[in-house]
């Protein structure tokens, strides 16, 4: 069976690309980082979802990004918003950099493990607006995985696989379920409090619940706070 | 006076960058990575070089990638090879990855500092063959840095600077000694004893030495071993 890295935060939509990378026959070896997010908890559920979802190993790297700061995910005194992000304009919570970091431990991992394959939950149609989101990112990336490992160089290329890259929240977690995942066992909320309760306001609570919404699905989530 | 991230090793080749970014006008911040490395004793040296140098801040930043290993540099069960590297060939002193993960580290400091510059010390005339230090990963680095960014959305772009890759050893050195920096304070070698003497055998020591001697300078290096 051949190995596939697939970096897991815990979310829906990494949940989601790690049961199609098990679907696809991948031996699964997921990758969490612990960077000071505010929303740590999360990282329990991606433990959760890998034993659920049946991963070979699941792997937290910890890497302190709050020693730099710049994002509300990562410096306390920076709130969350809520209520929506405007249109066109980049999020306070947009953490620099993250995804760029990420994929590179992420290209590590599989340059030690002999696998050629990186799975990655970026998403460019019901997201925040994150630069390292698009495709063009994902594209340029994979380029340069080419160019930056032995296998790279010996003619052995990575690919890095986006597969819900263009898909609606809705049709990701249609996807998610035909596959068998429990989106109970899934984190999304920015601020969700230390029994893993969402806040229900921030912008990854409001696009999940308009995606459980869009797919004609209860939501499952537990929240805190009252769904403006 | 504008702001730069200088990655900084605690090598020669960093120290020599750290000047050149300081003659050409930048407030220089430097960022160095305790990532498990063998000879941990060069982030000793690459605070003595960022204090010679006035650097305006130096950051250390801890990732375990020995967690992962893969390298010689990393897992203390592979040796550090001695007597020359094979030409062609990808020396066990590669640690997968490590290149893009530094810069991706680099290149999010330098978000939240608002810095669109990045300096780094890759060189790809004498080196160990390493793929993550030629001219094409560094293009292709900067290409996804202004895809990743909120800056390079915004259309100011991050720029990378390698100012030494394509010189000599003794180029740069000769290019060192010109902005006054002292080479004593630096440590190449990847198996340095706790005093930060140099084994002489590997293939760091040997670029050095062969450096010092092109130049026409007295090595200042102290060794514990005698080169061969």
């Amino acid at each position: 069976m051949n190995r596939a890295v697939v970096l897991l935060s815990g979310g829906l939509d990494s949940a989601t690309v790690l049961a199609i990378a098990r679907a696809e026959g991948f031996a699964c070896h997921a990758l969490s980082v612990d960077y000071g997010q505010r929303h740590a908890i999360e990282l329990d559920a991606a433990s959760r979802v890998a034993k659920a979802l049946n991963a070979a190993e699941h792997r937290v790297m910890r890497l302190d990004l709050s020693a730099l700061g710049g994002s509300a995910l990562t410096d306390r005194s920076i709130a969350v918003p809520i209520g929506g992000v405007k249109s066109g304009e980049i999020p306070v919570t947009y953490v620099p950099a993250r995804n760029t970091i990420f994929l590179a431990l992420a290209l590590a991992y599989a340059e030690v493990l002999g696998a050629h394959d990186v799975f990655f939950g970026a998403n460019a149609v019901d997201y925040s607006g994150y630069p390292d989101c698009r495709p063009e990112f994902v594209q340029a990336f994979e380029r340069l995985a080419n160019l930056a490992t032995k296998a790279g160089v010996e003619g052995r290329s990575m690919r890095l696989h986006t597969p819900i890259i263009l898909l609606t929240k809705a049709e990701i977690i249609r996807r998610g379920r035909a596959l068998g995942v429990d989106y109970t066992l899934t984190i999304s909320c920015y601020q969700a409090d230390a029994e893993g309760r969402a806040c229900g306001l921030c912008d990854a609570c409001r696009l999940r619940r308009e995606g459980f919404a869009g797919a004609g699905l209860a939501d499952p989530t537990v929240y805190y706070a009252t769904p403006v």
